[in-house]
């Protein structure tokens, strides 16, 4: 086999063909859409939730994760958030003249593993090539299948005093991954914590039923999810600056790098706001998860009526946040 | 708003926001999707099916279409052939930095208005941004879910004599993006086929029931295409080049730029082989479609139990036709 992807594995001929063989469906196995042009699905009865995320991440490989791996939690994360139980993932892939076949195969390798540790199939491809300089290397999109099961999943009906929780420490992400691009002067000091979280939030719901809402905050950060959430339902939330959690050398980072960890991407947490009656609970099932276990109360919805996102600061004063603007970090997923 | 893409688009925060309200939501309508990470959605009983696709087609407008209806009638199409009822379309989109907002806006009407055309609602989408160079223009992925109806579709029960249609002239798609690039030192001589032929399909398989199957020939053209069939079913077919309807302005672009029109892409036609005794009426229920006027048997099925595309040539002899091989051209669809 070719050592670097050309043009021809692009354009549906032989190489096109050696390539599903010899890459996709060495790593997915061969799914009904190897030999027509959709994969034939059983859905359980319930409805459907689908969703989709392209991942332009640079670089490919970083402390923590790859592409591939993210490619597949992220998109199960999204799934899992929403209240459905991902089954089914679709992968399209555009990738630049040149690129080490090498890497694609590890890439493939990431997304089989990951799928597999998730219970989700990979049913579906597409690969195309652009000549050299017309992509950096390879972008993924995955489309996510999933249903909602009966009875479970985010109620959206807030309260005041309603608590909000984060699974795990933030900024671990964004730190990871801009810090390995070697550019900002320090090594990556922590790894990113692209995980999936389907498993985690699955045990939240069957113990709990519903739940609020469930997001997960990836681009923009804690602080711009908040602001959806804060806007979308009309509600006022505050956030405890001294109970969020967040690791030392992350800390550190933000310092040295004048970055804002309530903006960085996270790739393995899930924001869960709860009845207050509810939290104590969830808080202890979050903990029995590795994924969840500095997960944390972190404040609450202190009033109906207006969208907005407030920060208690340490000494006591409260300021609006408002969503991530301006361009600090492209292509961190 | 701004004129141009710029970084910040694309980073989760205040401008993705608005990109999202003003271009994407404008379109589209507001779904689910726009307030949570997963749409949900209704499916009829019955399996679902599923299929996935990236458009880099270059130039993103050319004669007969644009990235954006070909990325909406291509996935369209996939379920469609399939003998799937396309429900549901996801869209992912990779935007270089500086590109033309306007033309953002064009793509996505053209999606909006073939979507619409076909009865297909646009339930999820994506943005990401990739820096100047790292990306041409923009690159779509679309991801179409369907549901098989009971008693339909494609029976894969080949049998010796089964006929082989071609639902109208073969290669308009390649030389008009081919030539549209301009480098070709020839003005596109005809418009793309570009067409979601779901409507066309729908009518053939109320009419007949099942096919043996379907197939559109994109990348690699009508001969790839086949060639698959024929490996994947061990099936002996042999079509006839003077049967074969190819446009006189197709057939003379294709003679001074040495093509075979026979491994370019097509984007608005299908491949269906149905028993003998049903092939006159598949011929008249496609004539009776815009898409399928110039409808023609091309050949049948010759023998079983081995793979192979034969084309019986206007003197009589028979040679075998390959998978396009090497990479005549890149970034067809």
């Amino acid at each position: 086999m070719e050592t670097f992807i050309n043009l021809a594995h692009g354009d549906g001929g032989e190489l096109t063909h050696r390539l599903i063989r010899d890459v996709f469906v060495a790593a997915f196995g061969k799914k009904d859409a190897a030999l027509f042009d959709a994969a034939s699905l059983h859905i359980p009865t319930g409805n459907v939730a689908v969703t989709t995320d392209s991942f332009v991440i640079k670089p490919i490989f970083f402390p923590g994760g790859s592409i591939g791996k993210l490619a597949v939690a992220g998109t199960i994360n999204d799934l899992a958030v929403s209240g459905a139980k991902p089954l089914y993932l679709t992968c399209g892939f555009v990738i630049e003249e040149g690129f080490p076949i090498a890497d694609l195969k590890k890439i493939v390798i990431d997304m089989a593993n990951e799928a597999k540790k998730t219970g989700v199939t990979i049913v579906a491809g597409d690969t195309k090539v652009v000549e050299k300089g017309s992509a950096d290397g390879v972008y993924i999109n995955t489309t996510g299948i999933g249903v909602y099961e009966h009875n479970k999943g985010c109620s959206l009906a807030f309260e005041e005093g309603d608590a909000i929780i984060i699974s795990g420490t933030i900024g671990d992400h964004g730190i990871a991954v801009l810090t390995a691009r070697g550019d900002l002067g320090i090594t990556a000091p922590t790894l990113s914590d692209c995980a999936s979280l389907n498993g985690m939030i699955d045990s939240v719901l069957q113990q709990c039923g519903t739940v609020r809402i469930m997001r997960d905050p990836t681009r923009g950060g804690l602080a711009t999810t908040l602001v959806e959430i804060a806007e979308d339902f009309q509600i006022t939330m505050t956030i405890n600056e001294r109970s969020l959690p967040i690791k030392q050398e992350v800390h550190g980072a933000c310092d040295i790098l004048g970055f804002d960890p309530l903006y960085l991407a996270n790739e393995g947490k899930a924001i869960f706001i709860v009845a207050d009656s509810q939290k104590e609970k969830v808080i202890d099932i979050l903990k029995s998860c590795p994924e969840g276990k500095d997960a944390t109360i972190i404040g609450s919805i202190t009033s109906k009526g207006k969208g907005q996102l407030l920060l208690e600061t340490p000494i006591g004063s409260k300021r609006m946040l408002t969503r991530l603007s301006g361009t600090m970090f492209p292509r961190i997923c």
